[in-house]
């Protein structure tokens, strides 16, 4: 090893930028160098801020990254905007990168794999058409922001309906398009059960978004210019200007796999709790790695920017032999589409079926307040046990302002591993404005607790 | 035993309600016959929801009556309204029932005593006047909002600035009126600590409400028809034509007492985790008991709708034959003073003191959305820890508009008896709308972790 080590990160996203922010907190400038990679021209930025600067409500991109380039040099990390690193040698512990005009091969000590994923693209007549956008990118962002401003005929496509479709959904609502969401399964958001799903569908046809499901698109209908003029899907036309694909990404381990890294059973880079891939020295952070499920113990692939932020730090503290764990996930996640939200921890139905849990549920109806107190908005809400253990395995959530984040009494249950019976027991907060006094989270578990 | 037994209920609020329909559900109507009596004319009303009937929130007085008495009646629950109990002879197991005419002599098996609580009325020069009001009743209630459309200065003093304090203030705010709120102690919410109490003093005045602390009230005064003109306060004048105490209750164990039903250290009804009394046969639920802090595993006193009703439904499966157990509570609370909203669960700074632990704690500044988008309204997060063992010991929150039952995610993980640790790596709901990537409550457990 030289008298002073290398650290290299290979991307400059949340994950990258957090372990390499972690590292240099922990190791000076003369101990460590710290270098990373980006291939774009942005670091740290927020992608699930994406939908909102489409719809308009972010007017700043900066806004959305959290530290720039600028910020990462003056704390002492050697960040390189448009740097591709396209090979990894792990023998000579090396990577190749490309810039603008070359490329170079740069020695490194330690490694932090951060690459990101990539959104789906399916190979469809069309999909590469002018006027059709994935959403993974900051320039992806912009560059549909800005069609969007431009577009005459403002009706939009938006091609799938998980959380980015339905977010998706939302800003091209909000910018005043007429919107369709085409999804090949038979629900919006396929992590809820079909019960709930079948509230967010109504939910969305309420706001005026037409919902397509079990339906499948056939190819993107082009003009004479070559731009999208619409979508084609199960054999009907949908007019659109613009075209959202919104069907997922998969984590983007080429690079990762070239170097003989191991990749893992839910297609991402395997990494144990310290994030310590299966080449020593090397770490790997964000929504490129998989992470283990802690209710089901197996590998899931879960690309979130809390993840991704949590497990960068993790990666960094450990890249500088330090000592830090990243605990896995239960499957959170909250989304909102206009008035509705939309949130599920650990496992539905559906999964807890495919875990082999012998289980019960039950779906409860409450309020956001109390009954009687003004703006007492609906929640519904879903809670999934085990029989014999009466243990919470999953809670599913719609509610409307803010009763979203309620998901997060029913993880913090799930994570402490608690039973139904004691989360019906649980001193919750309770005044008029903000509960009734039987808390929905309450009764739901209750109710549960007499199933199991 | 007569072959059909009789229950005897004293108190027809939400807690005596709660355990005679509980009772009612698990014995018919042939077996077990329940009578009901209530002093008032009312039966299973929200207490904690007439400051928004003064406010004029609520413009419909039976929308704070869950079930009237019609309605229990129709249940096959004999409720007598108009009835007060003033008197318990545990020997010869009858109450004593002073009704409109007469008073009369009733039996009972089993007895479940409801009396609720009784607002503190300090023997204050004028206390009585007409324009003074105790908000304990529907009755207090409607009196109150009917004196407030009526009032002509429109200038009120809130005398106590504790959680039902503050409600009112900021119901006679809503109403229009000038609010002064005189208090005793250094800070408003005495469960927060000086730190906290001072984010809500600043938020109080940043309202328009006047503020008047460390500062006892020495008088109202009358004017020459007797009624209330305005309070001395610290020898000052503070005219107002609406005086309203809001400076808490006392459990009313009176009847209890006199029995010779034990009351407890913190001067309720004391009762067991089943909600039993020292008298065989005998249950007490509700604002006249006190409860088990589940974290210092003393006696406390807190008269809340949401433990009154768990309790009401535990005395009524054990009064049949049941078992089911009331957990205690952790102190879990919370507020709002028009935009701001408060909460406290477990043990503040000055709670884990007296209560001899070994701790530290930490607060830290967050947003309810992610920075960058709109509405990204500050949170203040305060948690405390035990040292040693890393053990959640209690948490503080103020925020806006809705943030406020994020204190619920701590009061799961205190609950739980999870430690700081663990708590800064729970898998929370994450999305730009609803929280920051980083969740205050896991940056507030991450800070005060590195301190225990």
């Amino acid at each position: 090893m030289s008298p002073r080590e290398r650290l290299v990160v290979i991307g400059g996203d949340a994950a990258g930028m957090s372990a390499a922010a972690q590292a240099r907190r922990r190791r000076s400038v003369d101990e460590l160098e710290i270098v990373a990679f980006e291939r774009g021209a942005y670091t740290s930025y927020s992608a699930c801020g994406l939908p909102y600067l489409v719809s308009g409500q972010i007017d700043d991109v900066d806004a959305l990254v959290a530290r720039s380039p600028a910020t990462h040099r003056a704390m002492g990390i050697d960040v390189r905007t448009g740097s591709q690193v396209v090979a990894l040698d792990l023998d000579a512990r090396t990577v190749t990168v490309r810039g603008a005009d070359a490329e170079v091969v740069e020695p490194f000590d330690g490694l932090v794999i951060a690459t990101g994923a990539v959104p789906a693209r399916p190979p469809l007549p069309g999909i590469d058409a002018d006027g059709v956008f994935g959403i993974q990118t900051l320039g992806d962002g912009i560059a549909l922001r800005d069609a969007a401003q431009r577009a005459s005929e403002r009706r939009a496509v938006v091609v799938g309906g998980g959380y980015i479709g339905l977010e998706m959904a939302e800003a091209m609502h909000q910018r005043g398009f007429a919107v369709t969401v085409i999804d090949a399964g038979p629900q919006p958001l396929a992590g809820l059960d079909p019960d709930m799903g079948a509230i967010v569908a109504r939910a969305m046809r309420s706001i005026g978004i037409e919902l397509l499901t079990d339906t499948r698109v056939d190819a993107i209908e082009t003009d004479a210019t070559g731009r999208a003029r619409g979508v084609v899907a199960a054999g009907e036309q949908h007019a659109a200007d613009i075209v959202v694909l919104g069907i997922g990404v998969h984590p983007n381990v080429e690079l990762a796999r070239a170097a003989g890294v191991r990749i893992g059973d839910a297609g991402g880079v395997a990494t144990d709790d310290h994030m310590a891939t299966s080449a020593p020295g090397v770490w790997a952070a964000g929504d490129c790695v998989e992470t283990r499920h802690r209710i089901t113990g197996r590998s899931v692939f879960v690309p979130l920017g809390t993840h991704a932020n949590k497990q960068g730090r993790v990666a960094g503290i450990n890249a500088t032999g330090g000592d830090a764990a990243f605990p896995g996930v239960i499957g959170t996640a909250v989304t909102k589409i206009c008035a509705y939200e939309i949130g599920r921890t650990g496992l539905s139905e559906r999964e807890a079926r495919a875990a082999g849990f012998d289980f019960a549920a039950a779906r409860i109806d409450s309020t956001a307040r109390a009954g009687y107190y003004p703006g007492a908005t609906p929640i519904t809400i879903k809670v999934v046990a085990e029989r014999g253990t009466g243990r919470l395995l999953g809670a599913q959530i719609i509610g409307q302002e803010g009763a979203v984040k309620r998901i997060d009494v029913l993880a913090t249950a799930i994570w402490a591993g608690m039973t139904a019976d004691e989360l019906s027991q649980i001193d919750l907060g309770y005044a008029p404005p903000f509960a009734p006094v039987w808390d929905g989270a309450l009764v739901a578990a209750r109710k549960v607790a007499a199933l199991v």
